[in-house]
């Protein structure tokens, strides 16, 4: 088995708050979620939502931290159009408008947004990236 | 089509070095990677390494942060043989032992590493999230 991402957790401030906020925007929660961890089928990996102070005591850190963290969630989309009613969705339904949909340099169409939690997520059109029905990404020839 | 996770994007401080890292872990670079930012097929997810003030500025924010990220990610694996083996060669390669591998209270067996960066891996075995050949997480019944 190659490696490999089976899950992304995201530390939050109340599960059952973020649970709704992404459910909203039509990810798919699985059955194993519990009240103290949700799992969302997101394409083809699993989102996690988890308690910001229990994901760091599970990896044994501190749960002191602030500012930009390095990281970022891109949800690619087929279109232009699907982008802009994307992040429309998404800030209709609470999230930070980071920045507005544009292009970008590289050709394609791109926006970012922030979940309650301050979580960065690009929403974009990449021309160059084909994508499976699931949304992940085709591998070039 | 659902929402979903195409990409994650790590910022990093530097590209070359952190790219030489995860190929050395098995990590499939794709030929759509340019000096600037590096594309893996990490299973069923894009894993893309950019540089950190790069991304910053790509998503309009500021780049200052420090401490506890609040996401990690985590690789699955089918056996705590497997974890073992695998948190010995991510250590081996020049990551941070963060937490030995250990049965967790969820009936599973977890370690935790950090790469170069301080990204946050949870290299894992969890009996109950049966996983495709990629690595990727079966969907329950």
């Amino acid at each position: 088995m190659a490696a490999h991402v089976t899950i992304i957790t995201l530390g939050v401030t109340d599960v059952a708050v973020s649970s709704l906020f992404y459910e909203s925007l039509g990810f798919q929660k699985s059955s194993d979620s519990q009240d103290a961890i949700t799992f969302f089928f997101a394409g083809a990996v699993v989102l996690a939502l988890f308690g910001r102070e229990a994901l760091a005591d599970d990896a044994g850190v501190g749960s002191q931290g602030s500012g930009f963290r390095g990281v970022t969630m891109a949800m690619n989309l087929v279109s232009p159009g699907e982008v802009d009613a994307a992040f429309a969705r998404w800030v209709a339904a609470g999230a930070t408008a980071v920045k507005a949909p544009q292009p970008a340099e590289w050709g394609g169409y791109s926006s970012y947004v922030a979940d309650p939690d301050g979580h960065l997520w690009e929403i974009a059109h990449n021309p160059y990236m084909p994508l499976h029905a699931d949304g992940s990404a085709q591998r070039p020839e």
